[in-house]
Parts: C-alpha cells; structure tokens; sequence
C-alpha cells in the first residue's frame, strides 16, 4: 500500500460548511417520518433480516471491500469464489432461508449475480456435488430459441442422448458461472429423434469431473472472457464432440422420448412454463426501483454537499456557493428520478399481488403432463388462463420499460454527479454496468414489445367482435372504443384521476391506430415495429401511472400513513405522470386526450413540483435505508464526509501509487522503485 | 495462456451463409464510390498518412493489442507508459509532426489521451527533462475556475510566489497525467498581493525531482484510483504545503505582477483565450462524427452478420433467419446514427473553417498586452470580435449537443448488437467508457447551455433595439420578427431549404419566449435553466441541420462527387433532419414552424428513407475507412469473421481460461492447478 499521508496534509478539512452539516440541515428541514415510511414500503421485517445479514458480513474479513474498485480480472474473481463458498458456509451456520441469502447476496453488490444460477448453486450446494448452470444462449443464437443449433440425437439402441455442436455458431455462450464454476449444464438442444428435429428441449450434461475438475472428455469449456461489467462472473462458452448421456438425463417435466417405442411425449400446460417467465419478469420491475434508487440516493446526498456557483438572482446575504441541488436543471435531472423509483416499487409490488392470486387459482385447475389434446392454448386450459395472458403480456412491457428507466436513470444520476461522477468511487458507474445486461436477457427489451403489440392488437379484435375476456386491458380499450366519436378532455393537470385516464386513452388510441394499420392496411409486421415499441410503452407507462395511483388511493396507505407523507407521494406521483406526459407531449397532442394548453401547461406545473418536493429529497432517498457499506460510495455517504472519503480511497488504498515510474523516453527501464516491495502487507487470497 | 483447443473444434465453421460472403453481398448491391467520398469527406493526404503510420506502429511489439481487454488497471498504466514512450522515439526516428504523432495516438486508443497534456509532453519532449500537467480542476470546485482554493501569495522580499492548499477541497484533482507521470504543473491559483485577491493565474511548480521522480518535499501527489474508463491515465491529486516558487514561475502571457512595485499588470486581449477554447470546442465537435462513426461501423456490419428470426410476411423462398439491419426497429436505431455522423462531420469542418478564417483576421488586429483601457469587452477590441463572439456561443452549444449525441449514440450502438455488445470485444463499451469525460470536460454540457442561452438573449435585444451585429444569429432572428405576425407555414417535406428554416424558426421562437420570461416576466435566471437547455439544443440543432445542408450545395461538393452519390447524402441529410424534428415534435407543434399534418407524416418519411439508405448502409460506414486494427472488435469486422474472432479471443488470449478452481465450500483452497505456471510465455514488459 502506498506511504501514508503526511501530517500537514492530515490536518487539512474540507472548506465551508462541511458535508455532515449540510445533510443534518437538509433532515432538519423536511417533516417526513423516514422510519415509518420505511416500514410501509418495504415492510419491517424485511428490513430487520437485512440489517442482522449486513452485520454477520461486515465482521468478516473477505467481505472488506477496500480492494473492490482495484482490483483486475482474475483477482476479483478469486475473491468472488471465495466470498461465494464462504457465503454457503455461513448460510449453513445460521440456517439461511433462500430469501436470507439472496439479501446477503445483494449486499456484497451480486458477486455471483443472475437469478438462474443463484438457484441451481443454491438446491445443491447441501451435497456440494452439483454445481449447475443453464445453458441456452448460443454464439450465434440469442432470443431465438428456436434457432439453437446444439443437438440432443436419440440414440434408441443403447436408450442415451449424443450432445452435438455441428458448428462454432452452436457453442453455449454467456452461460453464467459455465466458465470456471460450474460441474453440470443444463443444456438446451434441438431433441432430434430417428432424424426428426421435435425442437429445443433441456438436457443434463456434466461437463467436468467433481474431483479434478477439469473438463471431461469430448468437452471444450471456458470463461468468454472480459465484459463492460459484471466481470466477477465467469460466464462460459461449451462445445461437445458427441457427448453421450443417458435418458434420464433429459429434463422430462413437460415433455419426454419414451425409451422404448422411441416416441415423442408431447409437452402439456405451457401456460406454467409461462408462469415461470411472468414470475422472473415481475421480480425485474420489482428490482428496478431500488436499482435505480441507489444512483438517486448517492446522486441526491452529493448534490445536496457539493456547491458550485453563486446564484446572482438570490439576496446578497445568501450569495454563498450555491448547493448544486437548488439548480433547477438538476432538479429536472434528478428528482423526476426519485418520483420513478416510487412509481416503479409500487408497479412491482402490484404485479407480484396479482401474480400471487393467480397462481393460487390456476393451480387449483392445474392439467397433468400428457392429457391435454394437441395445439391447446393457454386460454383452453384453464379459467385463470385469460388473467395469466394479461399479466404476462403485461411482464413483458413492464420489464422492458422498467430496466430502461434503471439503466438510463442510473447514468443520468452518474453524470448528475460531474467530474466525480466518473470516479470509481462515485459507486453508480460498476452498479450501472453490472445492471446494464437486464435489458438484454430476459428478453431483449425491444424484442418483448412485439409481444405487448401482439396482445394488445389481439385484445382489440376481440373488443370489436365483442368477444373480449374481462381484465383492465380490454376495459380501456372498449371505454376508448364508447367515446371515440366524442373524443376526449381528460383534466390532466386539475384530477389525478383523469391523468391515469390520459394515459389510458392515448395508450388506447395508438392500439387502435396499429390495427388499422395491421388488419385494414395490410402493412407488414416488420414496416410496424418502431410503432409497436411505442404502443408498448404507451401502455407500459399507462400501467405505471394507474399503479402508482391505486397504490396512493388503497385502504392500506390510508390506513398506515399520516396525511402530510401521503401528500408528498402524491406529488411524487404527479412529478412523474406530468414529466412523462411532457415528455411524451406530441403522442398526447395526437391522441387528443387532453388540450394544447394543458400539455403546454404541464411544463409549468412539473416546475412547481420540483420547487415542492426540493425539501424533502434527502429524506426522501434516505427512505430507500441503503447501508453505506452496500453503496460503497464517497458520493453517497449518509454523513456527507464526501472529499475526505474519496481523498482517502484516492490516496490510502491505491496501489497505483506504490510505484514510482522512469518516464525518460530513452530509458528502457520503466519502473524506478516499487514501494509496495518494502511492505509485507499485500493481500493475498 | 489457456491450452489449445482441440482438434474437432478447430474444424468447426459457422453455420449458414458466413459473414464474410454476407459483407460481399452487402458491398455488391450498392454502388457507392466508397474511396471518392472518402477522399472527399478527409482528403487523400489524411488517409494516405494513417495508412503510413498504422504499418509502423502494428510492426512494433509493444503495440501489440491482443492483451488490451484482458489486463488490470496498474498493468495497463504499464503498458501505457511504455507506449508513450516508445511513441517519442518512433516520432524522432521518422520524424513525425505533431499532426503525424496525433494520428498514432488516436489509432492506439488515445493511450495518453486529452489535448492539452498531449501538448505539454510533445513539446519539452525533446529535452526529456519536463512533463508536464495542466492542475486547474481540484476536489471541491470543477466548472467555476472562480472558486478555486489554491492560492499563490506574492512575496514582496525575496520577490518569490509561496504555492500553499488551504484545505482539503484545495488538492487539485483529476489532473490528467499529474498521478506519476509528470514532474512539473502548470497550476492555476488564486493570486493574492499584499492580502487582496487578484483571481486566478497560472503558476509553473516543479513536483517532482528530475532525477528520483520522487515528490519534491512539502508536494502531496499521487493517483486519484480507478474510473469508470480511461483507466490507461493516471489523473492525479495534488497539494501545497508553502511551496516556493520564483517570480519567472508565473505564466505572464495575459497578465503578471511587478516585482519592483508589487502591482498587478491587468490582463489583456481576452479574446484570445476565448479563441483557444473555442478552438479547443470545435475540435470536439469534429471529432465527434469520427468518435460515433466508429460505434456505428462496428454495429451496423454485425447487424448485416448477425442473423436472427424469420420475416412471417417474406415469401416462403426468402424465410431464412432475417439478417438483422432488415428489420426496421433495428434500421430505426442505427441508420438515423449513420446520418448524424456526416451531419457532425460537416459541422465540425465548417466551423473550423469559419475559426481559421476568423483568426487570420484577428492576428492582424491584435492588441499587445497591457495596452487597453480597463473592463475592455472583447467586441471593443477589433473588427473580428462580433463574429468570434458568435463563434464562440456557436461552439459552446454544438460542443454540448455533438459530444452528447456521440456518446448516447454509441450506447445505441453497443445495444443494437444485442448480448455481443456487452463482451468486451464488441470494441464498443471500452471506446463508450473512455470517451463519456468528454461531456463534462471543457465545459459541463449542462453548464454550456447557459452561456448559449445568455448569448441568444443578447442577441435578441440587440436586434430588438435595431443594434444588432451582422451575423446568422441575428439573421435568423430577425426573420422569425419580420413574419411573427403572419407566422410560418414552412414546407419541411417538399423543400429541403425550408426544412432548415424550420429549425430556425422553432430556434428564434423559443430564444423570444425565453426573452419574455426574462426581461418582461423578470424570472429568476435560475427558473429558467431548463428552458435554456432547450434553448440551446434547438439552436445547435439547427446549425447541425443548416451545416449539413449548406456542404451538400456547395460548389466544392458538386464537383467533387457525381450526382447519385450526392443523392444517397441528401438522403441522409433528409433523415437526419426529419428524424430529429420527428423527435422533438412538440416543439414544433407550439412553435408552428409548419402544419400539424406535416410533423404526423414526417414520421412515413423517416421510414421510407430507412428503406432507401438499408442498401447503402456497409458502403456508408466503409467510407470512414477504419482500419480492423484501430477498431480492435470482433464483431465490426470489414471481413464478417465475427464468430470465429470472438470464439479465438475467449478461447485463446483469455488468462481467467489458466486456473483450475476449487470449487468446494468447505476446501480453504482455492486454486487446483494453474495452467499458466507450466509455461514460459508470460509475457513481461
């Protein structure tokens, strides 16, 4: 580690008013009950077992993060598959439920990130024989499932699979903990019987031997090597040479080869498989709120320390350098932000309800493997089905527009920060980039809105003929459908309910716009995919908005929050819907849904929401109750020590600076002296 | 490095039609004269020049790339280091110009990157003896050079400068190559004689000894640790315990002390400096197109590779996997990208030939220093001043809107190539990561917005006081007051002339809006920040539109290049401009620069035009002539050997690939075997 500071520069303190003061002063000045609001949100519990797993992890000494931001490649994932094994040693100790560990996971920043693998590592890692993974995505195949090139070829004579890779297109790519971790692969190959493709089906192959560990034969795996982000991970390419497995071995929940007539055991009930999708999609909207909000938490407490100019319009007895928060230019940046994290929590918790109910219901009706008939679909099955194919059409919208609001409000928060924010020790630049594949998997952000396109355009058939399930997509669309010859003059800016009803109309109106597209003018599909897009997130932001809203009017926060803290969600709320319909003011023009003047207007009224809720941002992200030790942040410190975190960081933790260089161009040697040499103090794993 | 692969896999091929034959497909089918318009748009000399330094620089070892994504933050300093080194020995053995060492640079990824230090190394390069660093930003204060705390207190009696950091927030910060590279600081504090303040100076202090490259004593400096990119740089803090520094030390181009008298020599002729950063801007903006250029060539031919689903609506013959630029959400994305980076690369050429014109003007009135009259405007100073104020706000706000397009375009890009964008061999995500200081440096983007906004505003008054200067500010100023009562009716499709106007019009409607908020309202500046940031970006869109626009009619275009080829731009041109409108439509609705109908079709046109540049698209990012070696991506290759690339890079160069792990929770031991250690290839510098 590099010499330590000497004294004269240890004396020194920050100029002005410190960043402790500034942050008390910002509490001091907003009534907000920041416990209370806590509990409600996010429930006490929840925020108990967190606080009880930061403890046990903070006093163990390979979770220090000092090291993190420094550290290469190889070395940071050494330390993740350490503090991985140890994680399952001290889930053992304290008998861990699943839940405890995904909490103990998220604060050590996802060192073993992925929703998949979380679970695969988990289920077996009592025997510590099986370490999975799921390997579906292919060089040269991603979304398209269809097009996967491995094969699984039915070999009837001694009753076993051959796993083939035809081509170098067909290698597994991006397989989470593939590269370096994992013994076993849950493989999904093109089931191929008597020559016959009957389409990708999962197969489990090992891949490496549990002793050595080293690749079996007929088996060529890696790590893919370095990412933009989440480099802790070993994600893993995979080829096999004709790599035989026995029947067993193919995943025969939903469909099979019987091994002795060699027939093709159909799949059956899709619609859970479909569950299962709805499922990880609603835990990503869930997730984006609080993703986002630990860039606005550090965004907001920086900009509240960090003072910059003097504003010249203001009295002279308050001509000091101005907090950076008190500019309305980012307040524009960062508050509307903060109103999102709000909107997206709740949209979450209201789809989770909803998708909780309805499993309750369907696996009630629940179908047995092989006894449907052929071709049936989702709605034939069951009576939850119609409300399943909303909400999963709706998963699909909802992640889409939800990741993109984390992952661009997190780099708005980054640059909100100036200078600093790029900084490794702002905390938001690894976030970001380790968040940023969220709107690739899962289904490619802009390829999920065909499907909400898809669905939509197919509720509106079914209005027009009068054949329509009850759900709200079809009641908007037939509300839309009574009025259309009246049109519309929502009171946007005068009742919060209206704005929800604005949403709904415009949403609406671009639904009917495509299908006359579609169905009247023929168009192809692919001429309407940029119209497509924007249906989805029309209706998207229309969900949100109407969330948001149902979750302010609900009996619940009534009852459990005072009537000033509802007040300011209800601004929350406003800033949000306002800001998107300025935002998104031409469509609004278009549809009609409001007037001109109103959409002009709305300019004005976000300005003053902004000027409103300026008081209560601090409290307001301190709500989110992120432990510093989870941000790892000189940006974003409760206590606002912002310069004298990052001077420190900069200056006792960096090895950068236990070497001294030979800069003279002729000089082949390049490094003088290497203090780090002097010290046996070098970490080793 | 990892074992070889096995023989069967490296037989394996790609599947489907290779990338390679799908490039020559894409270059058959247009007939664009890539190398006449490349010749054109950077002239022969330019290309014949990198061509001649990119074979000097790929037959030294040391330039070597195939390391570049793999290695740690410290070993990259390293590797830089030598490099930059090894590059002031190539540029003495060929003797190479400052404009030849800056095309090696840019095509080693700015290893030593930012202008200024550039500078500074090359010129005292030849003695070896001084590095230096411009040390103007610190801790606690970024944009407002005003508030910065290092002072240089005049010594009357030994008539020397005493350098002293009064605080913490005082140690200079983010000074690039300052952290161990450089031993002397150009540094910029606070001068105060006899106890007054005189504002900030620049100050030569040495800071490290020429022979040890130690820290000299009383100087605190050292790298300030990682970044979200640019990690080869070792930006650096630094601070002042009352070091000494003799009165020659002060930079007195533009101002200076006494030693005799003790009295401050005023500054002069500040349009100079405004000259040097104008300049500085323009540079930007230039650069911009290229910067771009790079993340669109490498998307749009791995989007031409890259092949994914089938098109439903094709004829059954056609129903291969649809190569991905055909479908038209992608075309939205990238082609629109295509068209801004002419558009910026025309920008960028016609304002520094408007800056070179201005200067020679300038230099024949220059006024020495300390000749004029106290408080001088720089519009009092000569002739050329009105236009280098206008030249000057024109910069600032087309430094913002260029950079901000560059940098947001290039994270389009990295997505459109779906999950390969993420991996580091994309080439995108590195390129993204180094270039993002760029809209914070040399003004923060959102800062700059002000100084257009303020220029606007003055322009407007003096052309309602019939004061105003000739120039295309008050042109178009005075254009939207002559008609403001008869409004406009422009013809944004039919006419390509009048689709500019209509960026002037909308731009001179929102600068008399903003005049009324300000001077009748009597707004608070600081209410109106937002309304000036849209000031600006409509006032830079429309330079971008009228500059893009003005080079296609030229007579200089019209003889160089044959007419179907000037069509494919003016398609470009097209797109770039409706597209952008497109986007901010309801800024055109208000400010009724055309018919409501209009802005609703423009969007039918940017999709037709989508269509018509499809063919061209390869050709199009071809013309910007990047070599394979600068590009370092596997997925942009000018060949399409994209899978084989990627599968060589992670396969073969990826040292995570060497270590066996051991995986058991309960084994202490984390390594099984380490591959590396039964070679003797590691490679050391």
């Amino acid at each position: 580690m590099p010499p330590p500071n000497p004294d004269w520069v240890t004396k020194l303190t920050p100029s002005g008013p410190q960043g402790s003061e500034l942050l008390e002063r910002e509490r001091a000045k907003s009534n907000l009950p920041v416990d209370k609001l806590a509990d409600f949100l996010f429930t006490k519990e929840a925020l108990d077992r967190r606080q009880k797993i930061l403890e046990i992890l903070q006093s163990e000494q390979i979770f220090d993060k000092s090291q993190n931001y420094f550290a290469g490649r190889v070395d940071r994932v050494k330390t993740a598959l350490s503090r991985a094994k140890r994680l399952t040693q001290l889930r053992n100790k304290h008998g861990w439920t699943d839940d405890d560990y995904l909490v103990a996971n998220e604060l050590i920043i996802r060192e073993q990130g992925g929703p998949e693998q979380h679970k695969l590592f988990l289920e077996k890692a009592e025997r510590y024989e099986i370490i999975g993974c799921y390997a579906q995505t292919e060089l040269g195949h991603g979304s398209n499932v269809r097009g996967l090139e491995t094969q699984a070829i039915w070999n009837p004579e001694d009753k076993t699979f051959i796993i083939r890779s035809p081509h170098l297109t067909a290698s597994k790519w991006w397989i989470g903990t593939l590269g370096r971790t994992a013994n076993h692969a849950a493989v999904m190959a093109q089931l191929i019987i008597n020559g016959k493709p009957y389409g990708p089906h999962p197969f489990i192959v090992p891949i490496r031997d549990p002793k050595t560990h080293e690749p079996l034969p007929n088996v060529h795996v890696g790590d893919i090597g370095p990412k933009f982000g989440y480099n802790t991970m070993d994600n893993g390419f995979l080829l096999f040479n004709d790599v035989k497995i026995p029947h067993a071995n193919m995943l025969s929940r939903f469909s099979g080869v019987d091994p002795n007539t060699s027939k093709y055991i159909r799949p059956s009930s899709p619609s859970l498989i479909y569950g299962t999708l709805t499922y990880i999609r609603t835990t990503i909207v869930l997730q984006s709120g609080s993703t986002l909000a630990r860039g606005v938490t550090i965004a907001t407490r920086y900009c509240c320390v960090r003072r910059q100019f003097q504003d010249n319009d203001a009295p002279p007895t308050e001509r000091g350098e101005n907090q950076v928060l008190n500019y309305t230019m980012v307040q524009m940046r960062l508050l509307p932000l903060l109103a999102a994290t709000f909107a997206l929590h709740f949209t979450g918790k209201g789809m989770l309800e909803l998708y909780q109910q309805n499993q309750k219901r369907m696996s009630k009706d629940a179908v047995p493997a092989g006894t449907t008939k052929r071709g049936a679909g989702p709605e034939e099955l069951n009576p939850g089905a119609d409300l399943l194919a909303d909400l999963h059409a709706t998963s699909c919208g909802l992640k889409a527009l939800a990741s993109t609001t984390a992952v661009e409000g997190l780099e708005v928060c980054r640059r909100a920060c100036g200078g600093h924010g790029y900084s490794s020790f702002s905390g938001i630049g690894t976030w970001y980039a380790d968040y940023l594949p969220t709107v690739t998997w899962e289904g490619d952000n802009y390829m999920l809105t065909q499907q909400v396109a898809r669905y939509l355009l197919k509720s509106a058939r079914s209005v027009l003929a009068n054949k329509a399930p009850n759900n709200d997509t079809t009641r908007i669309l037939k509300n839309y459908l009574a009025r259309q010859d009246m049109g519309a003059a929502l009171d946007v800016l005068g009742s919060d309910a209206e704005l929800v009803d604005a949403f709904a109309w415009r949403a609406a109106f671009l639904t009917f716009e495509a299908l006359k597209h579609r169905d009247e003018e023929k168009r192809p599909w692919n001429s309407l995919l940029v119209d497509f897009y924007r249906l989805s997130t029309a209706h998207s932001q229309y969900l949100v908005v109407k969330s948001f809203y149902d979750a302010l009017e609900s009996p619940e926060t009534k009852s459990s929050l005072d009537e000033p803290t509802i007040d300011i969600l209800r601004k929350l709320y406003r800033l949000h819907s306002l800001n998107t319909l300025e935002r998104e003011a031409s469509e609004f023009f278009v549809s009609a849904a409001t007037t001109i003047r109103q959409i002009q207007l709305a300019r004005k009224s976000v300005m003053n929401l902004l000027e409103e809720i300026r008081p209560h941002a601090v409290k307001l992200v301190d709500t989110w109750k992120f432990p510093d030790w989870q941000l790892d942040s000189s940006l974003g410190r409760y206590d606002g020590k912002v310069y004298e975190d990052m001077f420190h960081r900069a200056s006792q933790n960096n090895p950068l600076n236990d070497l001294i260089f030979d800069v003279n161009p002729n000089s082949e040697r390049l490094i003088l002296k290497d203090l780090s040499e002097r010290k046996d103090l070098k970490s080793k794993l």
